[in-house]
């Protein structure tokens, strides 16, 4: 890029700053943030479905009887009253913590950056599951840790192929740091481990000494009734726990939190000083406000009605519409399915056409390290209408799924040059 | 320490890990966050004087008009309306900018977190003042940076001791990453640049191709009329700017930023999207609606009064009641004095015995990266009421000082032990 050769301070980066470079993907998502594009490739919650007026009072009300403490540094670990509430707050997913067992952070993706950097040297290894969360990946590759895919199945992160790549690292004498698992409505994957998986897994990680790190942003969001109990629940020395609530409460608050044994909190509270001094005051506190005068379980429950809707639509039209070869993820809950084009497709050769049609999706090769995933698309439902979905899906079948398999037809397959840096949408593009 | 030892994950953590212990120092300051303790340890702004009811309905309104906005993700960069009201506020200390050239950050702090990160790696060269900001020393500590501390005098940082640093760093073949400087009423030392001794920092940083990293938090809270304006007005690629509403607006918010050139500005952008997704909508447009609705201006100018008040406090009674052989600096602008005392007292070793009095400060060391500072200690006019740093200073003197001297006189000086880890307080200790 010629930008790049104009930039003075190319030689004074850090080696970990090699691979920040904006692709052009990145244009492309922009382009399919216009409101005739429908777009299935953010993560963006539904957060018009929130009572604005009932947070707007209870922000009102905390401003002028506690303005001082609200507009104010809080300390590094985070509010002592909302560390309490979180601790009700993760009661339905089976995690008991003491408040002192928890670090609040600006948003759970600052929790993945301080465990990462608490933990990983340049050439740790982390296991991540096949595909992955596209933010982890990149806090993971920021601290330029060797980064390793296990294979999943319907139910997640198949054991089997965990212990066999904790055997292959053991043989090629690399050090494991930590194994990153979503368990519970997977980002990108769509999938949820059982409750048999999740004590696999666990006994898998004791077993190596390895430190298990649960990512859990959609598990009070299930469609079926069940909350699926967290691993941290089963070992509160082997796993750190993460939460947030981007997804039940707002994500614009930025408000997320980790559980730890409590000398790996200790370091975490540490290095949180370090990033941002202290989580916002102002956030937290609104959050504290709302957990205590709102119904916020009942909002809860609201998003998963609404989210349930949006993945029905989802499913029914994919079923209705999308030819013969093509297969998904069934989600029970979140916001994600994983859709497997039929043979010959490539996901990211696609995404142009795909946008001039007015429909947007994110490539697979997204949520890998290695260039895998160019078969696989993740489509989100979370943000727009059922009816909406259903046209981006017609969208999606009509003028370009055809379309790639009648030139696939005629031409057979071209090869596609995958460009660098962020191959999925900035957070705010839905 | 017993914790230590029964850390299970002793032997996981990372190298930059190792220095995260927390010190004795840290329950010091717990003690003296009690009411009854005259705090002239911490740097928590005097937010009480905020306009909350103002605040208070200015938010509301935000959430009722735009509350799904608030409440969502937003990009990367931070919002664009707030970065072009930033350009705004920058206009006083002479930074001229475009918006794209701006990153919102959770705090400056952050800001600092980002530019180490794409920086530095591990043994690279950041100078910085002696002394120099604890949260600085903080983060390159975190990037295993080889912090050099450079002489200042009651003009700051002085060149030829930096034109010596970057020659000695050149001969044993380090490479200097970043020259960090606090060019305005400098934390901890309270001292200012003259514009002549700006200006050959910047042609020192210009001449060695060092990035200078230029933190201006209180560059609008002068004193005496005059707005110091700042080294970046006359480099815009050589220098990455920092500022933040913490001390202009709250600190609860956390909203900071960072100035920098085009292509380091990519980076910071998506070393930012690693570190936290994106800044909280929340907070930026908390902040952009107070700056539209709000004669902010106005609010500086109070703070600007609250603040000369308390200094002048500050110092009148220092000069009162400080015995011979103390020495400070006038500050003309910002939070602080920095103190040297009478020969052999250890500010360190003191702080207990002034705890017990009841008056806390911050003692030297913890502004140093090697030890250095035994002889000095900040104190911080920001919080308490005239009357009560009035009250401090007394304490400070009567019970403590003097005793010390006593004992000097009687016993000599008994060596120290420094403590390992943090010893200043965390952010919301005032």
């Amino acid at each position: 890029m010629t930008g790049s050769r104009l930039d003075p301070w190319i030689d004074a980066y850090a080696a970990r700053a090699m691979g920040m470079t904006a692709s052009e993907i990145r244009a492309l998502f922009a382009v399919a943030s216009r409101p005739e594009v429908v777009s299935l490739a953010g993560g963006m919650p539904y957060v018009d479905a929130l009572p604005m007026d009932a947070i707007a009072s209870s922000v009102a009300h905390l401003l002028t009887t506690r303005g001082h403490v609200a507009m104010q540094y809080g300390n590094g670990q985070g509010d002592q009253s909302l560390r309490e509430q979180i601790c009700e707050v993760m009661a339905p997913v089976g995690v008991q913590a003491h408040p002192d067992d928890i670090v609040v952070t600006a948003g759970s993706q600052m929790a993945l950056d301080l465990v990462t950097r608490v933990f990983c040297d340049p050439g740790d290894v982390v296991l991540v599951e096949a595909p992955s969360y596209v933010g982890a990946l990149g806090v993971f590759r920021s601290y330029q840790v060797d980064v390793q895919h296990v294979a999943m199945d319907e139910q997640g992160l198949v054991p089997e192929a965990l212990s066999e790549a904790l055997a292959a690292c053991r043989e090629a004498g690399k050090r494991v740091k930590l194994i990153y698992t979503i368990p519970s409505y997977h980002n990108p994957a769509g999938v949820t481990q059982g409750a048999e998986r999740r004590a696999q897994i666990l006994t898998i990680a004791q077993n190596a000494g390895v430190l298990l790190l649960e990512d859990d942003p959609y598990g009070l969001l299930g469609f079926d009734g069940e909350v699926p109990q967290a691993i941290r629940s089963h070992d509160s020395e082997g796993v750190v726990y993460l939460g947030s609530f981007s997804k039940t409460i707002a994500a614009g608050l930025r408000v997320g939190w980790a559980v730890a044994p409590h000398a790996v909190r200790e370091k975490l509270v540490l290095a949180s000083e370090a990033a941002i001094l202290c989580p916002s005051n102002f956030s937290q506190l609104t959050v504290s406000e709302y957990l205590r005068t709102q119904p916020w379980m009942d909002q809860v429950k609201a998003f998963r009605e609404l989210y349930r809707e949006r993945r029905d639509a989802l499913l029914t039209t994919m079923e209705q519409q999308f030819p013969a070869g093509t297969t998904w993820t069934v989600p029970s809950g979140g916001f994600y399915s994983w859709v497997t084009l039929p043979d010959g497709i490539d996901a990211t050769a696609m995404l142009p056409r795909a946008v001039a049609a007015l429909v947007a999706y994110v490539p697979g090769t997204g949520f890998y390290v290695d260039g895998q995933g160019r078969d696989s698309m993740r489509l989100s439902y979370c943000y727009p209408t059922p009816e909406r979905i259903a046209e981006g899906v017609r969208r999606l079948l009509a003028t370009v799924i055809e379309a790639e398999l009648d030139l696939i037809q005629t031409f057979g397959n071209a090869p596609v040059h995958l460009p660098p840096g962020p191959a999925t949408p900035g957070p705010d593009l839905a």
